[in-house]
């Protein structure tokens, strides 16, 4: 079926489609009489069909022109979809493991078919909040953002390949806006799309307003977010972003990426995780006071950085006379002084790590967009102490990064 | 005359290219008969006529598909003309004293027409060989550096715009390319490009490819000039793409143009300015000891850095409610948290510019590229020992630039 012009799709209207589409259809073995279609959108943003045949699945995602969650009065590009479409696709030829391959791509119906993340996964916040614990998360986190950071910085790219991918992804400025507006700004200022648990948060999130040290360093970071083009970053790489299982995780929803700081994918799943574990005691029941829990959260987030930096500096050194313009190998071929080099490049990265982590997990509390593992706790009383005590450690750690050298020292912190 | 492909024009065929062309016609009032018409480049790059009828004049520069000094062997997009256009009319536009007029431009021929920077202005590299004062030089050029710099960086301008523009410059990566390889790389290591007034200075040169903390703190610099897009920076202002009288200064030559950090053209004036100062011994005489001359040279590049402070904070206080989306004025309005915003900018901007002045300095005497302030010291033992001093001051700022709190500080430093 030959798409002219862009149309928000139905469950009918998708049935049609996939007929029309030889790529999709064979995905599904061609048997398209009796399609069991299902939209699944539990994002902020799109609608997403899970589609099963009897010889086949598939999910297809369909971005509209303005915000989900919100309706038609908070318009968005649906070329998101293109750059969503554009980075799962690299995501997945580095990191094949941990993210769902891309079937078809319709730029003007802003739709893409990709491989269905068939159950038992489910997205990881879920599992968090149920006390599910996974195994092989860390391991796998750390491959996707080692793989996919490393690859797509100039320590493997010549700077010709990089300045054309970086002006490549620039024109996904719509999505880069939303997350500057309530990542970096909203939090510190009186915003109407701000809210928290009430009355009990007010002085707190009054605070946030008025704390002139939390407000210069989130400048910092929003500068880094606005102006480092570092490498090709998933954008919004919270535990909602991943499906998992006791032995598989899949990144998916790569819609915000673009040419960004390294950190903040990698604070954006450690502050998560951050929030998954403060949240625990608003879980905590007779049955299970999820103490142990909390030390599983805590040695994932450990083992996350802590593989990640591994992951990441052999990849480095297996590549150290590779085509990345970076460090060039004649230059930085000295033994001790390529060790000095990597040093500092990682403790760097932690530390812009631990400032958006930090500024990520704020923007749960007092922005616009909550979490599940907060909210879904339903006293009031219980809820903004959990949240209190994540906004304080959150504090902490965003004015006094520079001074962790090591994430046990952060979680000691934390704990 | 339709030009439908390109080709390097002669004194012949550029009188009929002028005929052909009426923006460039008419500035020559249209006496086209018996134009005075003189190729005048002494740039490394390019073609630089200078044409003149009985009632006007103008300078035509038209860039080659190679790097002029060297020839066809080395290859050069002659797109680059695309990129000093653009770049000098936003230029113009922003310090419209400073910068010659666009009159004309032709993609295809990579041709631009412009204002003749008529005598008696000439190059400020000759002007400080030649021991000329010149009062309004840092007046001038901190207005042209807060200008360009302020206006093009995410104080002034949206972030939707800024990506526009970012994305936009990312197609010169040749010329960056360039400057990557010879400030950036070849002076750390052994390059056929490199050369340096042998055999005096073999040891020092061979010192810079040893040194390990230069070499990581090079490094640093790099990665902002590959990384970091903060402004549209002119890329290549140096005291020989200025051109200035008693009364007026002009910056031309911007084909180095992309969005990149603001201290390299503040770092690049600045360290070019030292440069002149390490070369007057070499031309003292008994009738000059240039004593004198030297206080000036320093007391300008204080000058410029001050005046740039000023001038540049002062356009961020004026546009503090404007349309620039880094600091947004509901967020930084508290006068105290203000001043702390622009102290931290202001600071990392100052160690920027000190560091990539020293690395301008260092590649200008053991890299590839020479000054005329120190090439023209006839005796080498002479030129030597006026390099190795500029060398070790580089070497110590390039090291220790973040200890310097004012630029009076890294003067006494030199002196
Ligand atoms: N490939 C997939 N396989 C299985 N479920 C998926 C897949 N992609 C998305 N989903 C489901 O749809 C939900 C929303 O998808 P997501 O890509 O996060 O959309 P949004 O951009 O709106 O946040 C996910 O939380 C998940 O439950
Ligand atoms: N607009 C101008 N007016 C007068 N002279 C100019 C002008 N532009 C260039 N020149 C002369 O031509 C020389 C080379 O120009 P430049 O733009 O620096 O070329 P290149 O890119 O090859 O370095 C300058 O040093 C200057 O003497
Ligand atoms: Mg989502
Ligand atoms: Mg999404
Ligand atoms: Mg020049
Ligand atoms: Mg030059
Ligand atoms: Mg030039």
């Amino acid at each position: 079926m030959a798409m002219e012009e862009f149309r928000v799709l139905n469950e009918k209207s998708l049935r049609e489609y996939i007929k029309a589409t030889p790529s999709l259809a064979s995905k599904l073995g061609n048997q398209l009489d009796n399609l069991e279609i299902k939209e699944v959108g539990d994002g902020n943003l799109n609608f997403v069909y899970i589609v099963i045949s009897p010889s086949g699945s598939l999910v297809i995602k369909q971005a509209v022109p303005y915000v989900r969650c919100i309706g038609e009065s908070w318009p968005m590009t649906k070329e998101r979809s293109y750059f969503e479409a554009t980075a799962l696709k690299r995501q997945h030829g580095l990191s094949p493991k941990h993210v769902p391959e891309v079937y078809h791509f319709d730029r003007t119906m802003s739709l893409i078919g990709m491989r269905y993340v068939e159950p038992p996964h489910i997205i990881l916040r879920k599992g968090l909040i149920a006390g599910v614990e996974y195994p092989l998360l860390a391991e796998h986190m750390a491959e996707f953002m080692a793989n996919t950071l490393f690859y797509t910085s100039l320590l493997y790219l010549t700077t010709t390949e990089h300045k054309s991918a970086v002006a490549e992804f620039c024109a996904n400025v719509e999505l880069c806006r939303l997350t500057e507006q309530v990542v970096f700004s909203d939090p510190y200022r009186i915003s109407e799309y701000n809210h928290w648990t009430s009355p009990y948060l007010d002085s707190d999130a009054e605070a946030v307003r008025n704390d002139k040290i939390l407000k210069l360093e989130v400048a910092e970071l929003k500068s880094k977010f606005c102006e480092n083009t570092q490498a090709l970053i998933h954008g919004d790489l919270h535990t909602g972003s991943v499906m998992a299982t006791h032995s598989s995780t899949q990144v998916i929803d790569p819609e915000f990426a673009f040419y960004g700081p390294m950190g903040f994918d990698v604070g954006a799943f450690i502050g998560n995780l951050f929030l998954a574990y403060f949240s625990q005691d608003g879980h905590a029941d007779q049955g299970n006071d999820r103490k142990a829990y909390k030390a599983w959260i805590m040695d994932t987030a450990a083992d996350t950085w802590n593989l990640f930096h591994k992951k990441f500096t052999s990849l480095w050194d297996i590549h150290k006379d590779g085509p990345g313009e970076a460090y060039l190998h004649e230059i930085y071929n000295n033994a001790e002084l390529w060790e000095l080099v990597k040093q500092k490049y990682m403790i760097n990265l932690f530390h812009d790590s631990l400032g958006f982590a930090a500024a990520k997990m704020i923007r749960r509390i007092v922005g616009v967009a909550h979490v599940e593992d907060l909210e879904s706790i339903s006293d009031p009383i219980k809820r903004a102490d959990c949240e209190r005590r994540a906004l304080d450690f959150a504090k902490m750690l965003l004015k006094k990064r520079r001074n962790f050298n090591t994430i046990n020292e952060v979680i000691s912190a934390a704990q």
